[in-house]
């Protein structure tokens, strides 16, 4: 978006339009790989929770991977984000369907990764102390470190969405008095 | 710790051993400082909470910072993350204070940067719904970059820790386990 400010700032400045240009569609072609490779990464992130394949979820991660769950759950590094997932699946989220709702954000960061923001819809399920929990919603926060031509997860934390605080949210609260 | 076990592990390796020792050394440097310059941001961080000083907080931020605060609004750049914390704090968190408990890790980034994950305290407040919260401890994932000798904010996502969930955390149950 920025570059693209640059390059219709500059629209009499013909000398270096060029310049520009090809700088601008880097840049496209870059984000466009980016978007495709956090798009990858999700898809892959959806199979492993909805096949229960622990195995295949635990591919994606960075060896020292942390994962903070919708309960403040901390976990640090590969072995306790695999061990603390395996046994969850196993008491709580085995046959419970997280369905993709929408990458909301893809920020890049300077080595070429990024922080991804994903909305997931997570079917009713029981919490391992019993507790029944209705279809809720997820903001997936995911920090994201290039391996090869793909990502990795480095960090994940998860924020269970509040709906009724959803609508104190100032920035929605602004949006929708300028629809009027 | 990774470097220091490869020092062990080649302990019998004399012909190597100075370039480990210096590896291990440049590591151990370079972990103090990422470790001061953490410290330093959520220190930062903490002084413009409980000051209510929204300009010493957006002086943490990058200018694409993101933010998923702890009942899932998601603000995207610098515009909506500072005009939603500056809204959120006259109706709500002015005069709330948020103590320091604990920078719980601190994962390197390959870019020099780093993700941390800090637990909060929070005092009670009500919601802008009315809504009265209890005392809360919150762990909150910060995306830092480098800026300079400094790390700026590319990402929060500040998770509330439902403290009776904390007991069927897998990690924490083994390790209670292990102690006996």
């Amino acid at each position: 978006m920025r570059r693209r400010s640059v390059l219709v700032g500059l629209g009499s400045a013909v000398p270096v339009m060029g310049i520009y240009a090809v700088d601008a569609s880097a840049a496209a072609t870059s984000r466009q790989s980016l978007e495709r490779q956090v798009r990858a990464l999700v898809d892959r992130y959806a199979a492993a929770w909805n096949a229960s394949d622990m195995a295949a979820m635990g591919a994606l991660y960075t060896p020292d991977v942390h994962w903070v769950n919708i309960v403040g759950m901390h976990w640090q590094g590969f072995e306790e984000v695999d061990f603390a997932h395996r046994a969850l699946f196993d008491s709580t989220f085995k046959g419970v369907p997280q369905t993709f709702e929408e990458i909301e954000s893809i920020a890049p960061m300077p080595n070429g990764g990024a922080v991804a923001v994903v909305r997931w819809a997570v079917a009713s399920y029981t919490t391992p102390s019993g507790q029944a929990m209705p279809r809720s919603r997820t903001r997936m926060s995911l920090t994201l470190v290039p391996h090869g031509d793909e990502l990795r997860i480095a960090h994940g934390a998860n924020i269970q969405i509040v709906e009724p605080a959803q609508r104190s949210d100032p920035v929605v609260q602004r949006r929708e008095k300028a629809k009027g």
